[in-house]
């Protein structure tokens, strides 16, 4: 068994572009677990308000089924006393059993970073561990730019490692800071810090500078090493981390060594794609094993090849990592992940069923226009309702007006907007406004407040998130993907609207939502139908 | 000195989404050439026209200065004579005097997709390549699924090669056709074929399905192939080929082997994003090398490290590359962070000065509100002129209004949406109005139309692209914070603007694009400050 620890809370935020919110963080740390990593670095205690939060609440969080929380930050500085620093007292005090601590361990850094003697640096790794460890935690030595210190000095290097073991460290972690070190490189190194410390555990930790982080850490696990570290999608900063979607399959499927608890390798392309959104991140539909583009086959040969047998041009069955197989010319999508899904909302459809391939069909359709229901659920539902004509109307929209100027005051800019709206329920008539801090806000005010004369449970739902996705380069006049998360306080369900219009794409997904919480959990849902 | 062949217009032709002009064929062909590879793959004569034509065409090229290129094709099919064969006719009559020819190595492939008996297949590699050999062209054999096929049935995969050496091959090239084979795998038996076959050149072609591409080819090297292949951004089938813009500087800068002329290597970073605009992909940001991110430093301590000595976070120097360093201004990366971006726009600001503490001011308060200037430059420059009092002024917006209804037809959103904007410019006024596809765009078209009365090289100024991100969890009232990119032809740059109204965020990166492009690129630019 290989532990995997992920770094894509606390090494991916490094990346251009990457921001969690606190939610995010929390969303992305079920997801990890369902997929069954063993730890998951989530954060720096020590370094934003965030962080410190993410700990502190730890409550908030609930029960991990699989893996458990690590904190990250540094040894402290020279000159310091360990009782004194002000990080190592945060780590002590987030609460985490698992501590990834790094340290110096390259000459050149020692010198030029932090300007301090040879000893100096190993009395602080020595007593930022210990100080730590002999307060009950779990300490993971990061030994930062261990494969450049060792070319330039092995001996320091290793004085390096022996200085948190004596501290008490569990774990050495031997990190390619850089990413510049070369796979032959690694194993040469990792086999004689294996020789060296036959009774700690031995980690790598891979950046992708040379586009070859995956395989330095497939090197260090053929010369010993017991734990992995990487990123979802492998960001990171810079050019990224080792990517776990594409070290996991290759460490189980190619390599036989069990990194997930059983089953739970081929829920990787779902969970890789579910943080991606998350993120707000284009997902690379190039990646391995979890791509769009992963097992899609676009030449003549290569299609007939496949369908001859699939092992011609495929190296391993998209099954086996969640993924589809796609026939780019011939399009032809995954019936049984899409089952998988239908049947949750309506059970009695058969797989082989008329009503199945009606409602394949109309997703096809939908995904050609922009709609992904990867990430909406609640859209997804209402869409195969909707094509089975099982859909409950409970009301129809007639017209809407947004307006929308430039804010007389550049500092005030509630009610910049105005909505007006008509909506037909029952053969009555509703027609409502409202003013809002811009038009979606504007518009979603009006939807509700016509609404809630009808429906008065409206008044217990909100909106909890929103993220917009532009999906093409058209300049302004792009197509927008908009995906809305909301909650009546027990529930919480997504939905998501696609336009070149954004104010249209929003609507959309707004309709969508208040007619799925009127669908399922309306004080009288007559469609309750799960 | 290794042979770098580039199949960029050949294998990447298979990826997703990719797709060639003849016009297209030709400007990447005299960059690869500028670039200085020895032998660019550039079509299939005989499986579609345009390949055809830009063989026959030939002469439209005009001359080469250091690449050859090469023409790609199929071996017969079983029960076939080599004279009859329309490809291999194709082949010799397309003018290259370099010919790659694929041919089959894996009984799997043998038995299921040719369908006939093995020693026939031994007969199609040896006469196809005959063929053409004895007509006096240099052929390239293309061992298709070469690793699979050994690994199945080692002696017949090697009966293959001999067929192809009988055949007058002067080159085997082993491919990693499914992507699915380990660099020590590759290793092996690429050592093994080395030692049978001393006197022909050994090539290797790797896939990315297990993100190996290039670290399966450096082990090739390793064992003693003397021709690399790849495609530029590793476009390609599936996953994409092994990427030349990884693998040429880790074969120059880190092992020490020559593959381009001298002093080609540091115009990679300019070729790739030249030949990605070529293609109209979207560049891969954390490419290694070359990619926007390769050499940009987010963290505080990276920073720090880097301006004492940049080889404490950087692998390789930017420019060996043709890349640049970047500090990415966020609330991680500090004070020298942003002096090292501010000395870009004011290079007569000093570190310490009064100026440099009033940006930094100023730029905490909008990092505040939410703005984030990494990925920004435009509205980074902009903000630290307006803050100095040394921002030219163009225009003042007075006014403006934007309509937005629902669309009467769904399936058709053009003009959707009217703007009306007012403008002032040295006093005159100019007022217009514009419909667009949304909001968003209506305004974008009333802005530029306004202003190109006053300044018509605003006539020139596109959008590249715009992305949006939803930055607190308030529901439809969140804050949102829009990135633009622009270019004129010439120049690429990006502003960014936030508000918690969608429109207003839009037009605030609107306006900062236009005003960084009349600053900086304007006709007589009089704020050609840098």
């Amino acid at each position: 068994m290989i532990k995997v620890l992920d770094t894509t809370l606390r090494d991916g935020a490094q990346a251009e572009g990457v921001g969690f919110s606190l939610e995010d963080k929390r969303k992305i740390t079920h997801a990890l677990d369902e997929l069954g990593v063993s730890l998951i670095e989530a954060g720096n205690p020590a370094s934003n308000p965030k962080d410190t939060a993410f700990f502190d609440e730890r409550a908030a969080l609930g029960e991990l089924k699989n893996a458990a929380l690590a904190a990250f930050g540094a040894t402290m500085r020279p000159g310091e006393r360990a009782e004194r620093n002000g990080g190592l007292q945060a780590l002590l005090s987030c609460g985490a059993e698992h501590i990834s601590l790094f340290g110096k361990c390259s000459l050149l850094h020692v010198r030029e970073v932090l300007r301090c003697s040879e000893e100096e640096n190993l009395r602080i790794i020595r007593e930022s561990v210990a100080f730590l460890s002999q307060r009950g935690r779990k300490v993971y030595f990061d030994a930062e730019h261990f494969f450049d210190g060792y070319a330039m000095d092995s001996a320091y290097a290793m004085r390096c490692l022996e200085a948190a073991a004596l501290g008490g460290a569990e774990w050495l972690v031997l990190c390619d800071t850089n990413g510049g070190s070369l796979p032959a490189q690694v194993a040469a190194v990792v086999a004689q810090v294996r020789r060296q410390f036959p009774d700690l555990g031995i980690g790598i930790h891979c950046h992708n500078d040379c586009g070859l982080a995956v395989a330095c850490t497939l090197a260090a696990v053929e010369s010993g090493v017991e734990m992995v570290q990487g990123t979802m999608g492998g960001i990171g900063e810079r050019c990224g981390n080792a990517d776990l979607c594409t070290l996991l399959p290759l460490l189980e499927l190619k390599m036989g060594l069990r990194c997930l608890p059983e089953n739970r390798l081929s829920m990787l392309t779902h969970i890789a794609r579910y943080i991606t959104e998350v993120m707000n991140l284009s997902p690379n539909d190039r990646a391995p094993f979890v791509g769009h583009a992963a097992f899609a086959h676009k030449g003549g040969m290569h299609i007939d090849g496949v369908l001859k047998e699939p092992s011609t041009f495929e190296q391993v069955p998209p099954e086996s990592v969640g993924n589809q197989r796609r026939f780019l010319v011939s399009d032809q999508s995954g019936r049984a992940g899409i089952y998988a899904r239908l049947s949750r909302v309506l059970p009695d459809v058969q797989r082989d069923s008329p009503e199945m391939a009606r409602v394949l069909a109309r997703l096809k359709q939908k995904e050609f226009k922009g709609y992904t229901y990867e990430n909406a659920e609640g859209s997804f539902a209402l869409m195969a309702l909707d094509t089975l004509g099982r859909r409950p109307r409970f009301f129809e929209v007639r017209d809407f007006h947004v307006l929308c100027n430039r804010p007389q005051n550049a500092a005030n800019l509630e009610k910049s907007a105005q909505a007006y709206i008509k909506l037909q329920v029952d053969g009555r008539e509703g027609i409502n406004a409202a003013e809002g801090d811009g038009p979606v806000n504007a518009l979603d005010l009006a939807l509700r407040k016509t609404l809630a004369d009808f429906y008065p449970c409206i008044h217990q739902m909100r909106l909890k998130d929103f993220k917009v996705r532009v999906l093409d380069s058209g300049g302004t006049a792009s197509t927008v993907r908009v995906t809305i998360e909301s909650t009546d306080g027990d529930h919480i369900w997504s939905t998501v609207g696609v336009s070149s219009n954004i104010i249209q794409a929003c609507f959309k997904a707004l309709v969508d939502s208040v007619d799925y919480m009127l669908t399922y959990y309306g004080p009288d849902a007559p469609g309750n139908i799960t």
